[in-house]
C-alpha cells in the first residue's frame, strides 16, 4: 500500500470542481462537484437520526434502488434537513439541473448538504452554480482540493487522503474528503465523506467494505455528542483500474479493505482533530476487553465525556474523570484492575495501576498531554480485543463557534 | 402545603454544625455534620456508575442493612473516589471519630464525600472537623444554612427547600440541602443531597417514596453528561412530628410525597441552575409522548445536548439542534408533527409548527431566551404522556472551570 497525495480526483477518471454560489457564506467557494467519466456501482452509509436531512432521502433512494451513479454535488452553508416536502424538490431539482449540465441521468446524481438546520436552498444559485462547476471540471489533485475546500463549514482545514494498492497486477487508487467539525458523534457516520475509487469492484462487496468499515473509522469519532441530521459517506468506484472485478470476499478485496480502511481512518482522525475550537486530536485506547463491543463502548464513552475533553484543553493528567467515564458508559470491568497511560510525541507514562494512582510526574504527564495528539490508554485486563476511539478536546472556541452560528 | 424557609434543620429534632478542617480548600468550611436527637429511619439512592466512591459503598451497608441512622458527615474537596481500600478504610474512620463524638452506635453514621477523584483523604484533619463540630450542632435556620455552604465545590451558591404539609392533624416538616455543579448527568441522582423530615414513615415506605421521586427530580438533571461516582441522596426520618406512622399506602403518604417531591425538584433545579459556568437554568418539556419513557429520553437528549446549550447561551433559537437531538435520542417520533415553543418570563413563542419554522420573529425568540430561566417546550403529537428534564447553558467558564480544576 503507498500513501500517496491527493484526494477524490487522485483515482482514474474523476473528476472534481467547486463554484461559489452565494448560498449563505460570501467570498469563498460553497458548491463541489464530483463526476466520474464512466458510471460507477456507489455505496453509501447514512446518518441514524431520525430526523433525516432531504438530501439523505434522496441519495438513500439512489444507492439502494439504482445500479449507477455518476456524480456527487454537494453545497455548504445550509443543510437542507427539517425543511420537508420543499426541502426534498431541491434536492430533486439539484439532481435535475447536474443531469442536464453534464448530460447524464438524473437518477444518478448524488447530493449532500452540509450547515445550518431548518433554511431552505436558494435553488436559483443552486442551480446556477451546478451550470458554472460542469465546463471547469477537471481531474488533477488542484481540483480535488477545491472541492474538499469547497464543502468546508466550520472545519479550519481541507480533510484529503489518497493511497494505491495493487489487484490482480493492476494500481488501483482510492481517494477521498471529508468536512466535519461540530454536530459529530459516533453513530453510523461523520458529517459528509466522500471516497471515489477506480476499483472495478461489485456493488454489494463495495456497500458491504464501506458498512464494515465506518463502523471502526467514522463511527468512531466523537466531537461533541450531537449526531447530525446530514451524516452521509458516499463511496464511488468506476472500475477503470482494470483490475479482476471484484465479487466476493478473499485476497483482493481483502487488499481493497485494507486500503478503504487507511482512508477512511485518515479522514476521519481529520475529523476529530479539527473538531470545532480543538487544539488537540484526543485518541482513546481500550485494550484488554473481552469483546469488542465492551472496548467500543468504553473508548466512545471516554471520548464523548465533556470533562475528560476539558480536562485534555487544560494538559491536565485528572485520570479520575477517565476512570468515571469508563464507569458510566454501561460496560461492565472491575475498576480495580484498570491501568492508564498517556502517550504522545513527548513519550508515554503510567498514571494508574490496577485502579489507584502510581504516583506519577505531573509535570511529565502535563509534557506529554500538552502535543497536539495525545492518547489515553486503558487495559482493562478482561481479554484480547481492542477499540480506538477519536475526539478532541473542549474549549473555549467550541462555545465561541456555537453560541451564536447562524449568525 | 406551604413552603417554608430553611433547610437540613427545618424538620424537628434536626441539627446541623459546619467546620474548616482544611481538607483541600483554604479559609472556608469545609466538612459538615447533620444530625438528629432520636435514631432515623433512612432511605437512599445512590450512583449507577460501576466505578463507586467509598462512602457510596459505605453508605450502602448502612442504608440497606442497618435500621437506624442518626448522623450525616459530609466533607468537599477530595471525593474519596477510586482510593482503593485504604478510602473505604477512612469512611470508618470517619464514622468511629463521629460515633465517639455523638456517642451514637458507628453503624449509625453515613458519610459523604464530593471533590475530585483519586486523592486519599487527610483521615487526621477529618477527625479534627468531626471533633470540632459535635459541640457546635444547632437546630436553627443559620445552622443548616452553614452545613449547606460548606459541602459546596464549584458551586456559586447554596441550596436549600423547606416544606410543611399536615398529616393525621400533625405538622409534618419535610428540609433538604444538595450541592452540584459539575460531573452531573441523569442517572440515579445528582450529586449530594441530604433531605431531613420529621415525619414518622416506615423504613420500607420511606425507601420507595425516594426511589420514585427521584426519577422525576435528580435524574432529570443534566449539566454536563458526566454521572458521578459519589452521587447520592440520603432522607431521614426521625418521627418526632408524631403523625400516625406511615406504613402503607394511601393519602398520607400521597401527602408526604407530593411534599416529597417539592422538596426534590426544587433542589434538582437548583442545581441545574447552577450547573459549572451556567448563566441559565435550561428546562425542557416534552409533551403529547406517548409513554413516559418516550417523553423522559427525548427530553434529556435534549437538554444534554452541547449544541444546543451553546445555543441557549448565545440567546440564538436555533431550533435546528433541538430537533436533532431529539432525533438521535433513539426514541422514534415523527419529526414532521413536531411543534416547538420556546417560553420565559419575557413570553412564549411558537417556533416550528408540523417541523418546519413559523416564520417567527427572531428578535423576540431572542428577547425570550435572554432570561435566566428558559423553557423549550416540545409537542410531539402522539399521545398524553409528559416530561421535564433540567439542565444547563454551556460557556466558556464551563471551560475555565474544567481545564484545570485540580490546580
Amino acid at each position: 500500500m503507498e500513501i500517496i497525495t491527493g484526494g477524490v480526483t487522485a483515482a482514474k477518471g474523476f473528476q472534481a470542481a467547486a463554484a461559489a454560489a452565494e448560498i449563505k457564506y460570501k467570498d469563498r467557494t460553497d458548491m463541489a462537484m464530483i463526476y466520474s467519466e464512466v458510471p460507477c456501482v456507489a455505496a453509501g452509509t447514512f446518518t441514524t437520526n431520525v430526523v433525516k436531512a432531504a438530501p439523505v432521502k434522496w441519495d438513500q433512494q439512489v444507492v439502494y434502488h439504482q445500479p449507477y451513479a455518476q456524480a456527487v454535488i454537494c453545497n455548504s452553508g445550509i443543510a437542507n434537513a427539517c425543511t420537508g416536502a420543499e426541502g426534498f424538490g431541491y434536492c430533486e431539482e439539484t439532481a435535475k439541473a447536474a443531469a442536464e449540465a453534464l448530460g447524464i441521468p438524473r437518477d444518478s446524481v448524488l447530493v449532500a448538504s452540509t450547515g445550518v438546520i431548518g433554511m431552505q436552498l436558494p435553488i436559483d444559485r443552486i442551480a446556477n452554480g451546478v451550470k458554472a462547476m460542469a465546463p471547469k471540471l477537471d481531474g488533477s489533485p488542484e481540483a480535488g482540493t477545491e472541492a474538499a475546500k469547497a464543502i468546508m463549514t466550520t472545519d479550519t482545514v481541507k480533510k484529503e487522503a489518497a493511497v494505491q494498492i495493487e489487484i490482480g497486477g493492476k494500481t488501483v487508487t482510492i481517494g477521498g474528503m471529508c468536512k466535519g467539525s461540530g454536530m459529530i458523534h459516533p453513530n453510523m457516520c461523520t458529517m459528509l465523506g466522500f471516497v471515489t475509487t477506480d476499483a472495478k469492484i461489485s456493488k454489494e462487496m463495495l456497500q458491504e467494505a464501506l458498512s464494515e468499515d465506518v463502523k471502526d473509522t467514522y463511527n468512531m469519532v466523537s466531537v461533541d455528542g450531537d449526531t447530525s441530521t446530514n451524516d452521509t459517506v458516499l463511496l464511488l468506484a468506476n472500475g477503470m483500474a482494470e483490475n479482476p472485478e471484484i465479487t466476493e470476499k478473499g485476497e483482493d478485496y481483502e487488499t481493497f479493505k485494507k486500503a478503504l480502511n487507511y482512508i477512511n481512518t485518515q479522514l476521519a482522525r481529520k475529523i476529530a482533530g479539527d473538531g470545532e475550537g480543538a487544539t488537540a486530536l484526543f485518541e482513546v485506547k481500550i485494550i484488554g476487553a473481552e469483546s469488542k463491543e465492551q472496548a467500543v463502548t468504553l473508548s466512545k464513552s471516554v471520548v464523548t465525556s465533556s470533562l475528560t475533553k476539558a480536562a485534555i484543553y487544560g494538559h491536565d493528567a485528572n485520570w479520575g474523570r477517565i476512570l468515571c467515564a469508563m464507569g458510566y458508559s454501561g460496560a461492565q470491568f472491575d475498576p480495580e484492575k484498570v491501568d492508564l497511560y498517556f502517550e504522545s510525541r513527548a513519550g508515554k507514562i503510567k498514571i494508574i495501576e490496577n485502579g489507584v494512582s502510581t504516583g506519577y510526574s505531573e509535570e511529565e504527564a502535563t509534557k506529554i498531554l500538552s502535543e497536539n495528539e495525545v492518547t489515553a490508554i486503558a487495559d482493562i485486563k478482561m481479554g484480547g480485543f481492542t477499540a480506538t476511539a477519536w475526539g478532541c478536546d473542549l474549549t473555549y472556541d467550541y462555545i465561541k463557534i456555537n453560541a451564536d452560528y447562524r449568525s
